[in-house]
């Protein structure tokens, strides 16, 4: 099966959690949009990201992973670990949204600058409560079995702290450190993010580094 | 299978969305956390709603639903329908998070009052882009055969009437509308809507209502 990956060009976002799944299975993909300007439209996506498989049109980046998971060999078949794993992906799509919104509190659709002073307010508080708690979270809940969850707190990790360096420094999470060190280290997908198919974080995306958003350092 | 259903006692909220599906089906479920003041935990949720079904514990709204609607008759067997069934309840798990935000868009741990110059920014661009982007595309999505989408329509639409009555009332949305006069109207629950067992919509629930962040009448 050759799967065709829908998302927008030019930034990591949503599509990236798709793209280390099926990188580090070595599965073969299409990345449909990655040089074109087409939006990344199908009339059964609310929006960006959506796999089509065969004939089968799988929107929501989670929803997408609770797919491939067992048939890239990145989780169990059995419906209760499939449960587990879809639970904990689905708390990380919650805190990829809040990391978007340090940025974008009042509108996605308004510039950065056009809502500075309401993203320092919501990134205070993100640091301080929020970022923690997903954090411990995430040290306690992680299973070791490898997953597709592994990849995306991989991600997560990678981009906090192209976003947040001076915040994350300051943080403890010796498990979620140590993951990420190992999964960085698995050949396929070291070999991906040092290509360029890998898209390096820019001001795009979700993860922006606005210094001003930042703990100090 | 005597379900339990942990979830914040006195609101809706996200629990709600399963006690629909519960309450539709005539399922035996026990609403833990009702009349207590326990704060309904598990290490292995983030964050309630959780649903407890013998040695599963299972987190987030759309997984709980995942799982509950082929056991209820609440969603077909087959897979391509569930992944289809499961990428609408996301997006509304979306929708729904962007309904919260319009009232608190910096801190969910802070008072309304101290973030309502900003909540009246985020609601107006809610009210005007987001809004119909999200009635639109489910106007289109929704199938004719009845699931346990239906019931989270219905409770979207109810909500959504509940907090911006103005707004909704300019609104035209005829399929769901219809959806939501035909969900009301099934025996089991019209008798639940009438119950002391559906909680009334308040103001420390995820639909709150707020004038000045509704339009004009």
């Amino acid at each position: 099966m050759r799967y065709e990956l829908y998302y927008w060009p030019g930034i990591q976002g949503r599509g990236e959690f798709v793209r280390l799944a099926l990188e580090d299975a070595g599965a073969p993909y299409r990345d449909v949009c990655r040089r074109s300007n087409r939006a990344p439209e199908s009339p059964q996506a609310f929006a960006p990201p959506f796999l089509k498989a065969g004939k089968l049109v799988i929107p929501q980046t989670a929803n997408i992973l609770l797919y491939l998971g067992p048939r890239l060999g990145l989780a169990p078949g059995n419906e209760a670990q499939r449960l587990r794993l879809h639970g904990l992906q689905l708390t990380i799509a919650d805190w990829l949204s809040e990391v978007h919104d340090t940025h974008h509190p009042i509108a996605a659709s308004f510039y950065y600058e056009e809502q500075k002073a309401e993203a320092r307010r919501r990134a205070g508080v993100f640091l301080a409560e929020r970022l923690p708690k997903f954090m411990a979270y995430f040290e306690r809940a992680v299973d070791e079995r490898f997953s597709y969850v592994h990849l995306s707190l991989f991600q997560m990790i990678e981009g906090l702290q192209y976003a947040f360096p001076n915040a994350m420094r300051k943080m403890k999470f010796p498990k979620l450190r140590k993951l990420h060190e190992r999964v960085a280290r698995r050949p396929r997908l070291a070999a991906y993010l040092s290509s360029k198919r890998r898209i390096p974080f820019n001001q795009h995306g979700i993860f922006r580094r606005y210094p001003e958003l930042d703990e100090r350092s």
